[in-house]
């Protein structure tokens, strides 16, 4: 087993893997930035070291830093949780060159399902259903016009280094197609340093969900029952639930053993995300994210299992066991990322200090957060303040605890996604399940103020 | 289904019942004592009435008062919790006698239980193994040692109407039967008003395990996993784990059917627990408690379900519907009782402001606590701050588990029996499972300063 675990990452997610770590008897370091002084991952860490400033270029991307700090500590290990390097396959390559067990699959893998067309290549290589779309990169116009005449419009243009929706562009008919590429390309250079470019069939009304996959250097690869990610805003999920609402047993195992497939046809080790479009019955791979989720807990609540346990213990060589609970998943459960950001006013980023914090409590209620009284949020980071899980024996359930939590759930000081939450809960739509992707964007454009409309409608009563 | 519930208690359950209430969409009314208006049951619960001053005589007792409260607010039902009015038939009676809903047993049901020599008998003509004893109260002197010729040395003499250790002496021979009569009788006299005492058969080693049972108004009595509740303080318990560890896969079945063969011959509605002691390999009733417990949330846990919203379901006259989960029991819970006491000075009581209040998060972990950061913990009342229970696949992965969130779990300003708990954690007669219920108390005792000692070797890294 390894013995000390660099946690490359800050925040809630930093916490989560020195809970795992701690309960695993492995020694963790945190990093922290000159901004993060006061926080509860440095806090809680056995160790501790300062990497940089404030901006992550200088301290949560700085790889030399973080190098040097597992080499000053003696840590023979990293995790990098996810977003800042989660995803580097250069990061990966260094961890391996200097002797340091990355806790993620190979660099090799993650490079490959990080360039969106060669994942796309390998999905259709392991059987795994895709949109119909060109096949690998689209180098021009009267590409995109082919694939439209043989597919049928509405296309969606996408960067192939892409993701959260830049350099992406949807396409309804041949006319559009000139300037949508020449957009897309654009805006993809300017985003990734790479303006390559492919294209696939529309698919709307779609919704989005995934499969998490675990799986060991002894060749055995799990399949979790599906999330259901498509309550989102700006491609940025909002609320994750398992299982997915009203999906047909017969998609469920399709989609269980499609990833399951992918990740074996890999070669993958350790906790990976196979992302799908569900649509009318079929569904498609979108692409493969190599690292554990933000919404990795809803598994972890229906299932009984510590992902980010057995990603450690995978790392260290060790096989996949199980307990029996992963195989007789109990329930449903509910995610919702609690942002410091302002509902009301266009979602503006928030910062600065909270003053009075209670976190729900109470059956069925998990929370994942980094917050406390008196700490101060800083402008630098992403907005994600605390995740809230809810477990119910049914999706009912579920809401009902949800409901009784977010109301429950008072951060002070700054303005957060928490009543944006109550009210989604309250919409009949979202109550009867399966929402696509559009429907938070269609809830806001529905009417002027729609938004507004859609939080009086779930004013949460006040603490 | 009942409209609105008083929650006739304070602290964390009666938080617990408020949020089974909302989560069930049923109106909550809190009641409050003038020390309690700045606690979160008088926030949280949609109405609030304050019905006294801090002496829980005037407030948290005072039935006419209470009965007032429901009246001016128009609740129909009340929710006793656990202690204060929780196990008093008069109140249960007068609930009954007004036409509100006790959501518990039958005051005669209560009154019976309540009776420690008359549920003795109860529990015999169930056919549950009872200690062997005397036949109902002793009246004298001589029939404490006819008994003890009959059934042998050690002995022990109980209250009737007892509890928590008053009234209680052990007799280890003839000799010492006349004083320990007389003082028994004394105490139980100046401790219940009634000094009527019964004895039974002394058994040592024990451990103290019990079994919650839920029974409807159409005949279902469910009875769940047992917990073991062997880790106490002077009779009250400080730790408790669920199942119990090491006990035959018979006594199990066996235990499980005595409960529910209890219940059934009483005629018992609602919640209740019927507790055992357990002495290699046999076990023996020792009473029957008519009320939610404490220690309630580990059979939650392992079992997921919702005991108090099943409660009051229950007394709404549903019938029972319990979800799978309740039959097929997953991993190992614990839950550990912190209390407002100092276990370096004599578990002397804490009152004052809570500076900090971080607890723990993550997977596994439950809070059920009435703190907040600045909350004033009132001088007046139990020392029950907060309750945290963990779950994991195993015994060993909750202990794991539970050092983890005791370790991260920061309460300031008051001392609290967090560091004891982490020093049990420690203790490997405890890891191996099964300590009687003197456990603690030897470790007291094997040592002058054995408390400091015990403590010191599980030292908690701080925060």
């Amino acid at each position: 087993m390894v013995g000390k675990v660099l946690v490359a990452n800050r925040g809630e997610i930093a916490l989560r893997v020195i809970r795992a770590c701690r309960e695993l008897g492995i020694r963790s370091v945190a990093i922290y930035s000159t901004a993060d002084r006061e926080s509860l991952h440095r806090m809680l860490a056995d160790e501790a070291v300062c990497i940089g400033p404030p901006q992550a270029a200088g301290s949560y991307l700085n790889i030399p830093a973080i190098i040097s700090a597992a080499e000053l500590t003696g840590a023979d290990a990293v995790h990098p949780g996810y977003g800042f390097l989660a995803e580097n396959a250069r990061f990966a390559e260094i961890c391996e060159r200097v002797g340091l067990t990355f806790i993620g699959p190979s660099s090799g893998v993650i490079a490959r399902m990080g360039d969106k067309a060669a994942a796309r290549r390998a999905a259709e290589e392991a059987g795994v259903p895709i949109t119909p779309g060109s096949d690998g990169l689209c180098s021009g116009v009267e590409e995109v016009k082919r694939v439209g005449a043989e597919v049928g419009y509405p296309l969606v243009i996408k960067a192939s280094a892409g993701g959260g929706g830049k350099g992406m562009r949807v396409v309804r008919s041949e006319e559009e197609v000139e300037a949508a590429f020449a957009d897309a390309g654009r805006e993809a250079g300017a985003s990734f340093g790479d303006g390559s470019l492919y294209v696939e069939r529309y698919l709307d009304p779609l919704r989005h969900v995934e499969v998490q996959v675990l799986a060991d250097t002894h060749g055995n690869v799990v399949a979790f029952p599906e999330r259901d990610c498509s309550v989102q805003r700006r491609y940025q999920k909002l609320i994750e639930e398992s299982p997915a609402p009203g999906l047909p047993e017969r998609v469920r195992d399709d989609l269980l053993s499609a990833a399951r497939d992918l990740a074996a046809s890999l070669g993958y080790v350790g906790a990976g995300t196979v992302e799908f479009i569900y649509s009318e019955g079929e569904f498609y791979f979108i692409e493969m994210n190599t690292r554990l989720q933000v919404e990795h807990p809803v598994t972890e609540t229906v299932c009984g299992v510590d992902l980010v346990a057995e990603q450690i213990k995978v790392a260290s060589g060790e096989e996949l066991e199980l307990p029996e609970s992963a195989f007789s998943p109990q329930g449903h459960a509910i995610e919702f990322r609690i942002n410091a950001e302002d509902p009301r006013r266009n979602f503006m980023p928030q910062a600065g200090p909270v003053e009075f914090y209670n976190p729900p409590g109470g059956p069925g209620v998990r929370v994942d957060s980094h917050l406390y009284a008196g700490y101060r949020v800083p402008p630098h980071y992403d907005s994600l303040l605390a995740k809230l899980i809810v477990h119910g024996e049914s999706r009912e359930a579920a809401i009902r605890r949800g409901v009784r939590a977010l109301d429950e759930f008072a951060v002070s000081g700054i303005e957060t996604t928490l009543p944006l939450h109550l009210a989604i809960l309250e919409d009949g739509e979202f109550r009867r399940g399966g929402v696509p992707t559009r429907f938070l964007e269609e809830r806001r454009l529905a009417s002027e103020g729609g938004m507004l409309r859609l939080l009086r409608a779930g004013a949460p009563s006040s603490l």
